[in-house]
């Protein structure tokens, strides 16, 4: 991979932008709006404007909803040979490409791993994925040189490539990522009920809670829309054991808790789920600067 | 305040005892558990035992459930003048300790608003409580000196006291700490469904959304069974926009989510509700806490 283009200068885009000129390639950047391209540019992010032959591989950086569109005018326009994007869905978004009449020969979805609340080419870092998994789903139709292209990005980023099927993968971010993204706003939305005095004896604990809260509405309207479905089976268990709870906690404010055994140790045996749940987060990933090599080692 | 006692040398009661004798006075330890007394004392937290003659100021470090009972025990002993205790909820162990026939003139309730997911007296910090608020819900009969008392052990801890009605205090933590920390245990729950691969792809968000989902399971059954109806009442709140947040996702599962703005602007409101009531959380305190917290700790 040695030229490349970046359709959508936010922050994923600029971020992906910003490790490939540490790497020596210097992205084209395109964007709806040519004043976030000319910033991300300003950053060092690469050069604005279409090249005059196609790159190797655009990078579509848009929202999901807005994937599939932006995909077909490019392979349209003749932008690159071969084209990955980086929305958090990924079924839906192939779909449409498909519908759209794209060609999936020269398409691989992506999804690399890594984010952060604030939003824009401003907030763009260079090493965003460093040591993060980057989720490639190739479709059936998929020419290898598009995969191998979509896979040296990723590691030009210092990501781990990691293949996975498209539902696979929106179901796996339903569970790790949009269902406790929607959890935690609805949570955080409860604190709009409490006084200031309540509010003030908040804790980290409630901070770190309710920390992606904070993330951008309509990009999040668009991911949780764009996953609708896996979304809601994963919220739809979670709250069938926050009714469980819930009735427990009726039971137990009745009278003193130790009349109620029974609630208690519901209570008990939920918390206790909920640590062993919380234990089977892998640590935290290493360093990065390792798996970075071991992926310039693999391209040599 | 010139003389004290701690009842329970848990990861609280260390803390405190550590506090004070930063400051130049040395508890006396005491706790069911000798061998925590004993390593409470081996960590420089104060003298094992009761002493000769009445302290100034008792601290009863224990679970909310416990509160009462030992309270009675210790006035009867003629442990200390004054009493104040530690627990997160106010209201119930408050109605126990007057139907056990407490003197309530030499009682203040205490909430010092600090705290980790380790528990024990090894995880005792000295300043654990330092810039944290300290709540204080004195009942009607209480003398002036003993809620003195009570403000002088929070100030020599490095905390603010604040006064506060028991149950306004409980629907606080309810709302600021209890609750949420419900709703994160039900959501590490969830990951024990997920696959190994699945969970690969979990990322910082997750690992802050479940992070207080590790804390002590029977001191957490205790303190949610004692505040329980506080706690069901935010969490039916909860579970109505959360039914609603459900629905609109399967409307959205089912086609296109263009075709549903309903759904989306359903979605929408509900992530904007999560911005606006995350950004009333007050800013970190400036004191240390904050640098310490980001890794472990949590207000109970």
């Amino acid at each position: 991979m040695r030229s490349a283009a970046v359709v959508g200068t936010g922050l994923i885009g600029t971020s992906i932008a910003l490790a490939l000129r540490g790497r020596g390639v210097t992205p084209h950047l395109l964007d709806a709006d040519p004043q976030a391209a000319r910033l991300a540019a300003d950053l060092g992010a690469g050069v604005v404007g279409a090249p005059r032959t196609p790159v190797d591989l655009a990078v579509i950086a848009v929202p999901p909803q807005h994937v599939a569109s932006v995909l077909k005018e490019h392979q349209l326009s003749g932008l690159a040979h071969d084209f990955t994007d980086v929305a958090s869905v990924k079924a839906r978004p192939r779909r449409e490409a498909a519908a759209l009449g794209c060609d999936l020969t020269r398409y691989v979805g992506g999804h690399p791993m890594g984010g952060r609340e604030v939003s824009g080419p401003l907030a763009a870092q260079g090493d965003l994925f460093q040591g993060r998994p980057w989720v490639l789903t190739p479709g059936a139709d998929v020419r290898e040189r598009t995969v191998d292209r979509a896979r040296a990005l990723a590691e030009l980023c210092g990501a781990r490539p990691v293949l996975m099927e498209p539902d696979r993968h929106d179901r796996a971010v339903a569970l790790v990522s949009h269902a406790p993204h929607l959890v935690s706003s609805l949570l955080a939305a409860r604190l709009l009920d409490g006084e200031e005095a309540q509010l003030r004896l908040a804790g980290q604990g409630l901070r770190d809670v309710t920390r992606v809260a904070a993330g951008d509405v309509d990009l999040w309207t668009d991911i949780l829309g764009s996953n609708a479905a896996a979304v809601a089976d994963v919220l739809a268990e979670f709250a069938l054991e926050l009714g469980s709870v819930v009735d427990a906690l009726r039971e137990l404010g009745e009278s003193a808790p130790e009349r109620h055994p029974a609630g208690r140790a519901r209570l008990a045996a939920a918390l206790t789920r909920g640590v062993r749940g919380r234990a089977r987060l892998p640590a935290r990933t290493p360093a990065g600067p390792g798996l970075r090599l071991s992926g310039v080692a693999a391209g040599n």
